[in-house]
């Protein structure tokens, strides 16, 4: 991922390249990436093929996370169990990493896209990434975290909130086979696991952020309450919200299954969604309540 | 420009669509958009075939002007005779809207090249976009602005700030021409104009900094100095900047006439960049000076 990173030539650039390499290195667990290659491979695109797209799913992912953390934002100091970037940085170069991030991106999208050698894959890659970023989408997501969201009902602000997890997780699905041109059947199936898990996985996320402790997360507990931010967990409840979690893995799983059938990428892939409900069935109020009902043991 | 502005559909986006208005109008004097509309019209697209390209660019332009005025930044309260966007909406919402604004220039910067149907023109195009923006254009401008920028020489820092402008006003020139396909040696001419227009831009933008008064400039004077930032005019004085800049835009004229010959749009564009070296002349102290070397008469 090194190699893809937008740092600049400049004698007096030092803080943003540092910056830069402070947002992507270590990392957190590469989700999305890996999930963009598995997503690639289905549509027969050789990982080395892919690892444009892969690299700018994870760049757009951590631009985001820059982002949300700025003190006009969630005013977060621990991500990923380190300061947030704008605390060692500044706010400036905080800003200009993400947007730099973010540029990165769209010149790897379109470079993937061009590698392949399918006519009209750039404008419909180009067209997809612009719609997931955008004011609809993950732009429009974080206006809602907010809290600038107006006065929809409690149901419609998670909805728009969870549309910044949901935009990214469908192209992380779809951009790998839109670069190479692949069938619409096979973008569609993707796009529905990557919005399955998207919602699922933002469920998931507002479980562990009123229930987790900061040794899994890596963050402090309790940042939606914090900011009055609808969270999945105070809008329907540990049950309803585990069970649709659950429910959504499925739903993803079923649609590439219906479109893939039991290809190994398949497989990996229904492994990976699985893991995302299985980070929230460790922590332990989760646990004991799905004890209490009986659906697994305490050992 | 209404009708490209990447506002949001949700119920909920109120503020965002507020702050991007407010960002795109009234506007300033709207020169970039125009200079590319006759950028690309010497490669002979019809002003409506440019129009996303030239929106692009003046989205382009407004998106880094909101990033310029942030608190991590310049912390300016006054742009173009109004109080900034980031002291009406929020820093959060600011951000947000910035973001926006760069990822619709992407947008119709890769639907100007899809509507041209010329096969690698949008590849061109989006290389040379996010060469513009990164870390070696825009962005690293800005990190100088920030004095962030290590110890190179006052006339390296100039240099390195002044990419900021250059990048911006080259991509304005050559991506009406890129999105079209057009030889390299048009490509060039107006990449040419570009370059000189912006470094000329930035010496007349640097010396209005110093010497300007709000009511012209729409901004609070000596800004550059108040954040300790390199200056045209304490680099070389105000005799030797003025004759650079007018250099530089004969340069930038040269280069046209010898591609395109006296073509109608030559001829506008020369006097548009005669308009920027112009602002300056109007200045009290320049033109004193100017008047004391007999170069202008008071009158």
């Amino acid at each position: 991922m090194n190699e893809w990173l937008p740092v600049s030539s400049q004698s007096g650039a030092g803080r943003l390249n540092d910056a830069l390499r402070y947002a992507v290195f270590p990392g957190g667990k590469r989700l999305r990436p890996i999930f963009t290659l598995l997503g690639a491979s289905l549509s027969g695109a050789h990982p080395r093929q892919a690892m444009a797209s892969a690299c700018a799913i994870e760049f757009l992912h951590n631009s985001s996370l820059i982002l949300d953390d700025l003190p006009g934002m969630d005013d977060a100091n621990v991500r990923r169990n380190r300061t947030t970037l704008h605390l060692v940085y500044g706010e400036g170069i905080a800003v200009l990493a993400a947007v730099a991030l973010l540029n990165q991106a769209y010149a790897l999208l379109v470079q993937s896209a061009v590698d392949a050698e399918r006519p009209g894959a750039v404008e419909a890659l180009m067209k997809e990434a612009a719609q997931c970023i955008g004011a609809d989408g993950m732009i429009g997501g974080q206006v809602v975290d907010l809290g600038s969201a107006g006065n929809g009902s409690y149901t419609e602000r998670l909805a728009s909130r969870d549309l910044k997890t949901i935009a990214l997780m469908r192209l992380m699905m779809v951009c790998g086979a839109l670069a190479r041109g692949a069938d619409a059947r096979d973008i569609e199936a993707l796009a529905k696991f990557g919005e399955c898990l998207g919602r699922a996985y933002q469920i998931c996320d507002d479980l562990l952020d009123e229930l987790g402790e900061m040794r899994l997360t890596g963050k402090p507990a309790g940042q939606d309450a914090r900011h009055l931010r609808p969270n999945a967990l105070a809008g329907m409840g540990l049950e309803s919200a585990h069970q649709m979690g659950t429910r959504l893995i499925e739903e993803a799983k079923r649609a590439l299954n219906e479109r893939f059938g039991t290809r190994r990428e398949v497989c990996l892939l229904a492994e990976a969604a699985d893991l995302v409900i299985g980070e929230v069935e460790r922590v332990g109020p989760v646990r004991r309540a799905r004890v209490a009902q009986g659906a697994v043991s305490l050992r």
